[in-house]
């Protein structure tokens, strides 16, 4: 081999047969242009992968909000930094442990996190997100961490199945992966957007951690980033409730990386509105998922207010509905309680007229009217016995007491989530 | 309320805002006309679902293969005498206990199993085929998966979360579920096609099960189908190797319930040849999927051999290389080692001129020539050597003595593979 002439034999192929690129595999966060990901095992999870990877090309306008709860864990800490630079180039998830409660311990892991990723990708460590998930109070496994990110650095692909890898390595009880993709027209401009997510489980309410990470090819500044991303989970994943708690780890994050060569939106014209309306909807989208896959959930409701004095009280009105541990027994048990949901309704802390109240309940295919102007109207007791079969409901509310709306999202209480939690031995 | 008036007041919605069927969900199985699916939780498995149901609106031309073990599940012996009638209305699949080597406990379970689906889907018992996936020799947990069948009837539907939960729902130590989808046109006609798969998983060979169920709105008629189902799993699945076992629950089976409104394939016409491959592609996708998801395996490699002296030699070859350890450990380690290609290939079994061999590896952007008339090409190093970074590679031998083709796809054998067998305890 040493006598052979020293050429490149590298010839261009034509008719290679691509497995996984036809048409019949789903695209995920790979396929939107300069993202590559991998979902990896490091072994903080005996058998599942645990550690997810999502880098742009390019450093990429970014954006994120992060849970209000007054416990906060050290990768929140630190990428909540990070995040005011408006710019990243990699999102760094782990599994199986939330590095929450873990003191000095955590705190230094999630820095040797960010540290390992930086000098890896041999990134600015500020362009670099990380968010933990799992177990609270157990000793973060820094090493494990670290090592899996020098181990599969080199993996990154924007082969579609380490989209779906991704996507599964940032679970911990989920019962299924959450994804969204999707292409838009921006202008004359084809944009892509893709997003995961993972949401409560079935063990302990405070490891119900909700994560979610968005990725597009649209160009767009930071602050226009940060105030369309702060709008969308406002009226996505900050209106869903599973069980009313807010974790320690939750965030929710994007990085725009401008590949499809559109032209950067910069005010808040047209194009705006149109990029926001798709990360709208891969929000709801990603959030929906997230409920679906609530503690022994069966259904998927859907709580429209209308006519409340203002968005704030829609608001507050939609979620202590969604929240009524009575409206979502209700549903499991295939009962139209109306009582209890105008009831829910009038206890949310916001002064109207309950003698205007309109309340309607629909699936995809037919609406049913249950109350008009505060009273009840007879309706067709098969009709609507059949529709509360369905595992998505609409329940509308209409106050005509102001031009506030609002939607919410909520599951029902089923047996199961009982037995589960009530099971559940610390 | 008795005094209103008796009145449906169902009224059509414009407006409704539909969760979940935007356009950033990506389709399942339940996307495909006529047929409802849902992945329920029956207790079998302590977190997980369990219990996957998968049915058509109206009977469906149906086909099956299964596993060629001599060990057959109590499910496979059901399903192979269902599937002789060419039709079939029904998928229920159960994951966490295998039913196999259950005896006769196992064989009243199964029936159970078929009877109950029967009564509660109001069927022809012969238009359902069952499987099971999970640990063998274990007791049928019979109960479980009947309640499961009776409480989760109500709830199949088209949402297309239910298909994601059928794919999660019929997964053992999978670390993701395996879905494809498309549309296509044949004649005038779009037909869709949707499949779900499950593989090899991390802990033993014998549970490594593999199942695939793909449905179609086409129309074929049962022989045609079958013949097609037969060629395209013994392209894909049957050219597949994680570890070279084969299960006692291996199945693919697949619906054509007709609802595309296309005339029904009668001959192996235009149509036909459009249809078989369709169900290639989906076959070819599902069983990479699994490869994906073997074992420890970090890549995926696909093995092209040409010009061998015929087909059933091609398969011989394709599979030897694919299966040899060897060859594995040298794609784990990423050496581009020729000789132990070569050397799989001389060892297959069947008489060829070695002198003759051409080799090439390829990536999914380039291919470097390693072998031309069995002697080494001078390669660039650093090109084969940054090729060798790729998830999925491709290896073509053309041994130049015939026509006959195949294709074969096989994992690498990594470090992990070896402790996650070694360090399994049963």
């Amino acid at each position: 081999m040493k006598d052979a002439k020293e050429q490149s034999s590298e010839i261009v192929v034509e008719d290679q047969k691509i497995i996984g690129n036809g048409s019949s595999i789903r695209e995920t966060i790979t396929d939107v242009r300069g993202f590559l990901a991998w979902g990896a095992y490091t072994g903080i999870k005996s058998k599942r992968r645990d550690l997810a990877l999502i880098y742009s090309e390019v450093p990429a306008s970014a954006a994120a909000v992060f849970t209000q709860n007054m416990v906060v864990a050290e990768p929140v800490k630190i990428s909540r930094k990070h995040i005011k630079q408006g710019r990243a180039q990699l999102f760094v998830i782990n599994a199986g442990n939330a590095n929450a409660c873990t003191g000095e311990q955590g705190r230094l892991g999630a820095q040797e996190m960010v540290d390992t990723a930086a000098k890896t990708f041999d990134l600015d460590p500020k362009h670099i997100i990380i968010a933990s998930t799992g177990v609270i109070g157990r000793k973060f496994p820094t090493e494990k961490v670290v090592k899996g990110i020098i181990k599969n650095a080199s993996k990154l692909t924007s082969d579609p199945i380490a989209g779906t890898l991704a996507a599964n390595a940032i679970l911990t009880t989920d019962t299924f992966a959450k994804e969204s993709y999707s292409r838009a027209k921006i202008g004359k401009h084809e944009i892509r957007m893709a997003g995961i997510a993972k949401g409560s489980g079935m063990i302990h309410p405070n490891m119900a951690t909700m994560l979610g990470f968005i990725v597009t090819d649209a160009a767009i500044t930071p602050p226009l980033l940060d105030e369309a991303l702060r709008e969308c989970v406002n009226e996505s994943f900050n209106m869903i409730t599973v069980d009313g708690d807010t974790s320690t780890n939750d965030m929710v994050a994007v990085m725009a990386n401008g590949q499809s060569g559109m032209p950067e939106i910069k005010t808040k014209g047209k194009a705006y509105k149109a990029f926001r309306e798709e990360l709208m909807e891969h929000c709801v989208v990603l959030a929906s998922q997230i409920v679906s896959d609530g503690e022994g959930s069966t259904r998927l409701i859907q709580y429209d207010v209308e006519g409340a004095p203002n968005k704030v009280a829609a608001r507050q009105i939609a979620r202590t509905i969604s929240d009524s541990n009575l409206v979502k027994t209700a549903f499991f048990g295939r009962d139209p309680n109306w009582g209890r949901i105008v009831a829910a309704a009038g206890r949310a802390g916001v002064s109207y007229n309950p003698d205007k109240t309109d309340l309607f309940i629909s699936t995809e295919k037919r609406t049913v009217q249950l109350l008009e102007n505060g009273q009840p109207v007879k309706w067709n007791a098969r009709t609507l016995k059949s529709m509360m079969r369905a595992i998505h409901l609409f329940v509308r509310i209409n106050l005509k007491s102001g031009k506030g709306r609002a939607t919410a999202w909520g599951s029902d209480l089923s047996y199961e989530y009982v037995r589960i939690n009530a099971e559940y031995t610390t």
